[in-house]
């Protein structure tokens, strides 16, 4: 009876097999009475729909795990998404798994290697800043996806996909001194954080350094580790308590587009118009920032195609047709409305940018 | 040796636990020698981290597969991560299973229950507009969450969590209309939608009718099948066409909120002024709508207490400890900053509600 197929159902009715797939699908344009037969044919065959050719071979699948920190980063939305898809479409199934802020990562990752199906590992987000001697107890291939390079230990022993973190935020910083801006506040993550966040920082670092700007620590807010994530609510009130310190700026670098919205909607809460008293620059090129009020200069990822070389490396691995690389992807400058050219007090209708003198 | 623990490695080493936790999570507060010797002696022992109580036991646990419709959708987010973190919490594993805009979610269910350790399922978004008999195939709970009724069919014969999406489409209209507005346009699925879609519209009807409104077609924007979905660009692409047609209204309702988002923005490029020209409504609660700029009035759903209900109900079902049932959350009307009073032209600074004649 295994054997059922849709075609065999469409004979028994003497219907064809769009008919049968309009009773399944509960489309409107079929004669209810007939629907109603084939529905009963299907229920006493036991038939079992499986005609979709992305549906086969699902059963008993071997899997890889994704092993997301932060899921509630926007950015990681598109990214687990892809990485999803192209799991399957390797007929492997995706055991989706959150590692908690305070959790480690890489302990998860060896209870999961017990569980026998498992064929490979992909690390989303956090600090993947373990010793080399205990990512040697993996035994299963994995790529840490968007992070890139590690100061910490000997880096990965697995393969790498992201941008070059440092360098574009080097470039997005630059743009910004470009325009004339001296004085950049900066959001970041923890002062502790190895990964992504001090990648950017140090970015930020190197091109104040390079235009001759000093690094000013007041221009520097970190995230507070328990309370803060990637998210519009930390960039709020990171940026409040900028304000609050009576920090002066003219220009505002979120290394994270939802740190930069939510600065934003801080800054119009204080009167400082965005990007006439100041300009605010992002990281990662959400679709949020695209539609925001104003629309969000920021540093685009290729999230898709990261995504996409993230499952293509890891299987690579697995087949062993590949040893263990670090693959890095070009970023992009998008200037839209929330940036602009430096001017001095008095040049612009507000005023001048915010908290600058002279 | 598979029973070595933590304090094993501690008593060998002469150190105390909490150094061979700070040796293996790289803590800078650790002598190096120290933490090579711990690494050493931990990578000759066989030992396997496993002192976390959130991690033992997940060796080829039970699963129970998320089936998720539409994963873009912002909404979404926090209930997938809390649907993961529950289920985590009852010591099962959860399959993350994506559905294509063409697929059909019983289907790929149907492939899913052959797998052996699969318990139960979740279907999050898309229409589960399934006939009976073939609900019936499945030989795993399920539950369906946030969608809550269905007209077409026998309706679920699993559990269902949602917000009475019809009543509380009726309430946030309804709140336009009280404010004034008689030319409320309305954001909504595609128009063969029988899902939350459908129901919204529904609850937008019904809440004009009370007023004693004419619905008026005009005024309503269906998502165009395989181009649009719940996205900000959706929303933009939607609100676009309005305009374009000529449409008058002083009031715009995006049956979710990151349509709102888009259609601000589409208003706003325009020079339709919202709220002053235009007010703004939309459904769901994102927390993009509390730091948009201007913030957005929307119908908050308890996104959190409806997925923590879903896994609950699901593991009730699978202990057979319940009957499938429907369960409703109350949602909440949250006014912000992008909807006003109607004025008739004139009275604003900018000069009048858009499009609306006096």
């Amino acid at each position: 009876m295994d054997t059922v197929t849709i075609k065999d159902i469409a004979r028994k009715c003497g219907v064809g097999v769009s008919t049968v797939s309009r009773a399944m699908n509960n489309h409107p344009d079929i004669n209810p009475k007939t629907k109603e037969m084939i529905l009963q044919v299907i229920a006493e065959s036991g038939f079992v729909p499986n005609n979709s050719a992305r549906n086969l071979k699902r059963v008993d699948a071997r899997a890889v795990a994704l092993l997301v920190k932060g899921m509630d980063n926007m950015f990681f939305t598109d990214i687990i998404h892809t990485i999803e898809k192209e799991t399957q479409e390797q007929k492997y199934s995706c055991i989706l798994q959150q590692v908690e802020e305070d959790e480690n990562e890489l302990e998860l990752a060896l209870e999961l290697v017990k569980e026998k199906r498992l064929r490979g590992i992909i690390f989303l987000g956090g600090n993947f800043a373990h010793p080399e001697e205990l990512q040697r107890r993996l035994t299963v291939p994995f790529v840490i996806s968007t992070i890139g390079q590690l100061e910490k230990a000997g880096g990965y022993i697995g393969g790498s996909v992201s941008v070059d973190n440092r360098k574009e935020s080097f470039k997005i910083v630059d743009y910004l001194c470009s325009l004339g801006h001296r004085q950049i506040a900066v959001l970041t993550s923890a002062e502790d954080d190895e990964s992504i966040g001090k990648l950017r920082l140090d970015g930020y670092r190197q091109a104040l350094e390079n235009r001759g700007i000093a690094f000013d620590p007041s221009l520097v807010v970190y995230m507070e580790p328990e309370i803060d994530r990637y998210s519009l609510a930390s960039g709020y009130r990171m940026t409040k308590k900028l304000l609050e310190a009576g920090a002066r700026f003219s220009a505002l670098y979120a290394t994270a587009d939802t740190l930069a919205l939510g600065a934003c909607r801080a800054l119009k809460e204080a009167g400082v118009e965005v990007p006439a008293d100041c300009s605010v620059a992002g990281f990662d090129g959400l679709d949020a920032g695209k539609y925001y009020i104003p629309s969000l200069t920021t540093l685009e990822q290729p999230a898709e195609e990261i995504a996409e070389a993230t499952v293509r490396h890891l299987f690579q691995l697995i087949r062993k047709k590949e040893k263990p690389r670090r693959l890095f992807f070009e970023g992009k400058l998008v200037v839209r409305e929330s940036t602009q050219e430096y001017r001095t007090r008095g040049d612009s209708a507000t005023g001048g940018n915010h908290g600058r003198e002279n």
